[in-house]
């Protein structure tokens, strides 16, 4: 700034520390990438081996890094490493007091690397440990839902359409569908696990490098499948991170959809589910009401996951090849969906495995609305030999007759019945309870009872 | 959870804690909503004094809270106000303090009031602050455009379309342009401002109350213009969060166009500006090298603008009325954006106050490219009446066998012209140089220096 | 194409029609711009009498094309213009046809004009159509809302928090919250309509022009207050598109959240409301069922306004002035959310008109869940001059004897009562029923039907 | 609507076709949904199959409605098929005309199916096909890339780094990080495709049926991998779709990011290609220009990518199960996305294949700006044995030295060079020339002419 034409004094006044505090505040990143911090520490400790295998530093040096950085670890573990801002990043930090401690040793530690493999190395094996907590902290859910499936494959309740109640299904049905979404979930992230499982390290700052370096070496020390195989694509692209926002965005749907059922559940109009003290707050006024917070939480919180996959596909997509300073707008929005993603999901499972069932009340909704309707059309089909279409429209008139005499199907007397298709006999009865209805719906995936405990079984091993 | 069925004791083990403290930990909002203690208290001061002229309250109990009250801002402003993660959020940590400081007689500080008014209005102080904050920062950017577009009315540069240059401009036009996106901007922000000054305090939890308060008195108290209409209403609607992140979200677009011009211009392919020192990073080993940090930076965060905008509307759109605690979610994003928004925006006129100006650079690019063949088609067209689309062909002729001799347009001898158009006389030289070019644009709104003067004079005028 | 290398001959044999084929295809925008074509006529109108007026081009010339944009404009309406895609846009395609129509004259309509201002001038103009057109709209779902909330003054329904209920309020309070929200929504297409009305005409490519146009003549021609100020400005942002899209994106937010609203009113577990046949879809099966699908369809639409939202703002982002062709995706977002909007908005006051209320089962639901415990609490703060908190102890205890001795709050005994509380007086009955709470709730902006009544008679004054 | 209060007549009159007419026209899907009709049949083809081999329909039945199908499907090719509005969406119109060819029986073929488990079937299928049309055409850009990746593995360029000039690459090595990227971007959707390839048909209305279904046959005949395994997840999600979405969003990117590339590269402030007439529009007046549209128009319609995956997400995320009117939305958006990612991809290809490098203009701006320091820095290490940090500080003395003499790093004396650092001999001058430096960078994945030719071979074997 000493050459600063005079007119631009004034300003600087306004601003307490000058041009330079701005600069400071606005790209200083060490409270965000501090996070990286292990795996900067594991990075630096592969490199270094390699290095002194490759003959590119001494041993004794090697030696010397090895012991600073294992000393910076223990330091950071122990939260008494001397954080300086000055640095702008963990990197510089970690990089400033390795020298402090070993001293120009330290400086051999940078040969054939920079600070833009450093980064993306750093930051794909913090997205590999996310993407595995993440898997553990699903496969929880999974087993906590097979749990309450197995314990309710009989129980019935009202299957929805557009809200309204269409047939009967049972309670353990319905939580499966949400083990087979959170399945693909897991699909999902173990596919952004192998895609990313390249190893960035050895790019260099763009071009690669003239040192005779082993990347495979490095790659196989960090546990990575193999070196990425263009240098320029190694430190400009961030689609892992992408990727993982993505699937949990997707994630983040279906622990919506679930949130938002639990809500309707547990208020009293549907009454389905009470919730414990647990996962509710109270109000110190109605000791009676429980509001389902954590459910409102993760439907809240799951918002802001597509919020975050749109910041960084925002921020990526005009850039130009290779690093931009842009890129480090990547790891806020992605640590901080990750923090959610773990609460969300940890919620979910305290949730599943704590909410008690109001058998009573899902039974008397299931039945209700002549939700059995569609069993009669298909007796009519399967037994009459009534086309489809047909069947239908005699099934029409006889809820119309139920309604008008204010009884449910199940109750219609079969004179009422052979009014409207005189073949039918009593046989027909044997379909127009929820229970039978739930029954015969054998076919593979089906609400039937029997179908849901093969279904569990078959998930248990699938996913536990 | 003492009647948890003993199936739950399982899990129950992973979480060191129990389901409490995963319900804790997502459920606290303390850190986040710790900003609005200034609000709370200006809020529960406006309160408390209403209380007591509408004889609610005795008089000594409102004397009582609000020295209580006072304290506390005193506590929060040095530092020193005990918070307590137990009380989840800021609104109960400082009633909590209140009733430690002055007993009981805190606990009537809340009739007629609850936290969802109070929220309401505390968020709804905040952002008017932010609105604030954000109009005069902008200001200041308008400021220093206006500075330098003086200095620079008649710096020729290249004016783009499609990246290619199309017409001369002067460089102070140029940025004229950003005073206008930016004036818009705080038009923005200022209809969002009048639109959110209703007061939600006295909305209670939902419906009102049977106490009879003064909502007009706390709402003049407080900077309101007045009461919001309708309780529920105000204790569930965040729209005016979501115009704000809405107007920064397009601020932010401004800001990110710049941002992006001034990457570019900086590079040595373009070469048109030198930022400071202050602004860019280095590199030791490329000591010639000026990173435009701050620039891409503004062009990053701003992409979060628009993950922010997102995330909010898709937490509000599904949540039927009043209050669900999916709102809690409103104020991370809100203040992540507003924080960004003030950096970005000092950085810009940090920048704008300090880059350098290579006007040979510009000047040089201004003219390639045949840029004043527009010009010369206008001769056409004024000159000898040539309709425009007629006069267009002639031009690309005379662009044609320029560019076959090497030369530029007005280098192009009278003898070549009038093959192409006999009736063409010397005149046209004085329209075929970027100064006369420029010089001659003088429509309302256009480039030559003497209306980029005229337009700097009335932008003073109407934004400072 | 001609001096393309022979290489390349290879892949021109996989697409058809060789590269220009693939280039026709991506740049066309035929299908989506004629849309603009009253606009495009009414600019070329006014901009072709003021060039007359400005002597730039000859009274005979101006009178042609006037007599030829005249039969081009009816053309159009009548569905006889002959649309041809290889002009690639509208603009284009009127050029051509005023070019066949009229002669060489045609030519002189693009004097000190260029398609970029003339893009700007047409969208600009669209919009501010359907602003006016949302407007109107959104005041007759206003006009809709206040007949039924005046209708429904004094019909009480449960005030839910956390979809629990928590307070008793009436239906018509609850539909003037959304008179409210879309006042404010009115608010926001208002002041965008304000901003957006300045004229880009006269701008020409980016510079303006030599030619002495009258732009305020053009401007006031076309019904814009005031020529923009800045030409570059004037053919590059296209901010008044994105700030329509912010205001889309939030009414959408509340028409959704209504919408919500009415499918779970219309589910038998709530089963508060019945949508008439005009606006469910029924099951030939199930005759009984009333799918809610208009609403279902609002939710969902308005879903994608927040996806065009962010398309634009994506699309705009990285953009360096002036036009680029990147801008040319602007317009079909925006006309998919103006369509939509247009029916998202019918569908609701078509809903709001026709829904059936069923007031017992909201009175019932009403009074479910000691839905008046605040209003005792409020009468113990009241009458016997307890501490807010304290009351709400006192009444909790209450609750909970209720709900022990399973009766309501206004059954219990007012023996039962005073073991708690022992100055509680039989006046206390007089709070406890669902209308005597919500006739008390006359503060401003409170669910007392005096109150809504007043609400009502106010908003149709102000909104209508 | 026979009940509709008078109240109500007056608003019917403002909407000329009465309630039923907004109805109508929100609820139509037809225009939308017809694309998915060759999958609506071949589906409808499966189920009847199987209904005929299980026994549940007769064989002559089965048979009638084969040949029906297969007229319907020949009508729909010839762009003969009667459709009708009336009937609201693809799978009513086959249906209806199925009936009308060959009468009741029709009515046999949705036997134990529903339009909720027929659409997401069909939608299934035309997403599978979409990605396999992505796939091919990914790996046409590849090819395309690779092509001209070896071409030019030797082409020297800047390497940018911040948009500024860091060290020389090859223009085959950029264009090989695209292939790379690409790479994943096909992985992605082959992971998509894996996932989503199971048969929700038999699911039937969300429960299951009560005929016996054969759902792995119909799932083999549609190329599916198996029957999903819960019939409610199998028609109430649309996860694929979301995948598929965030597949062309990231993709989308890449693709933005190397159209933002050759807008640059193509300008005369790069000049590095440049583009044919197939791929650029010109100017009648500025012949020589060559706006490079094609790029501009994948930048922005990859930006409505992020736009339309936001729309389902938002669309999906609140949804309880299972079927609801909402799910009408996931069409429009991905199929507007497939239709742009092949025209983006298409263009992309064609640029790649098309453009001419100006090998000069790159080598010129690859050896500006002292880039070859870092090779500099690197010979200090290797050779004299100096400390990574220690050799930066020496390379930039020597930098601001030959900066100061207003030469290059290789046309700097040695005896300069020699004041800085003794040590160095005249080997320095072997890794000065930009040559040299790109020769050099051998490592793994580094930019050395060798290399490249060795990325492509392995790419050509693993894409192509």
């Amino acid at each position: 700034m000493s050459k600063k034409p005079p007119a631009n004094a004034a300003w600087g006044g306004r601003f307490a520390g000058g041009p330079s505090e701005i600069m400071q505040r606005i790209n200083v990143s060490l409270d965000v990438d501090k996070r990286l911090h292990e795996q900067d520490i594991a990075g630096s400790l592969a490199h270094n081996a390699m290095l002194v295998r490759a003959g590119i530093i001494a041993r004794e040096d090697g030696e010397r890094i090895a012991k600073g950085l294992a000393k910076i670890r223990d330091e950071l573990a122990a939260g008494k490493f001397p954080f300086d801002p000055a640095h702008e990043d963990i990197h510089l930090n970690i990089e400033a007091r390795l020298a402090a401690l070993i001293g120009p040793a330290a400086g051999r530690l940078h040969t054939a690397r920079s600070r833009n493999d450093q980064v993306a190395t750093d930051f794909r094996l913090w997205v590999r440990d996310a993407i595995d907590a993440a898997d553990a902290r699903i496969r929880d859910v999974q087993a906590a839902l097979l749990d309450r499936a197995d314990e309710h494959a009989k129980t019935v309740m009202p299957g929805f359409t557009h809200m309204q109640p269409a047939q009967p299904v049972t309670f353990g049905h319905h939580l499966m569908a949400y083990v087979e979404m959170l399945g693909r979930d897991r699909g999902r992230f173990h596919d952004a696990r192998a895609r990313l499982n390249e190893s960035p390290l050895g790019a260099a700052a763009l071009a690669g490098t003239s040192f005779p370096i082993d990347r495979a070496a490095t790659a196989k020390a960090l546990g990575f499948d193999r070196p990425m195989a263009n240098s320029m694509d190694a430190v400009s692209d961030r689609d892992f991170a992408l990727e993982y926002l993505a699937a949990t965005a997707i994630c983040g749907v279906h622990l919506s959809r679930f949130a938002e059922e639990i809500v309707l559940w547990s208020g009293p109009q549907f009454g389905f589910i009470a919730l414990s003290d647990a996962f509710t707050t109270g109000s110190s006024i109605m000791p009676q009401k429980r509001n389902p917070d954590a459910a409102e939480l993760v439907r809240g919180k799951t918002g802001r996951f597509t919020g975050n996959l749109v910041a960084l596909l925002t921020v990526m997509k005009g850039l130009a090849l290779t690093y931009a300073k842009d890129l480090q707008e990547d790891k806020a929005p992605l640590f901080e969906t990750a923090d959610n993603l773990d609460l969300c999901l940890a919620a979910t499972e305290g949730m599943v495995r704590d909410l008690r069932v109001n058998e009573a009340a899902m039974r008397a909704a299931a039945g209700a609305g002549f939700s059995t309707a569609t069993d009669l059309a298909d007796w009519l089909v399967r037994v009459l030999g009534l086309p489809f279409r047909e069947a239908h429209r005699r099934t029409g008139a006889l809820v119309k007759r139920a309604e008008a005499l204010g009884c449910d199907l199940a109750a219609l007397p079969l004179a009422e019945i052979r009014k409207i298709e005189p073949r039918i006999s009593d046989d027909i009865y044997s379909v127009l309870s929820v229970d039978k209805s739930v029954a015969s719906r054998t076919s593979l995936g089906g609400t039937a009872p029997s179908r849901v405990k093969r279904a569990v079984a078959a998930a248990r091993k699938k996913y536990l």
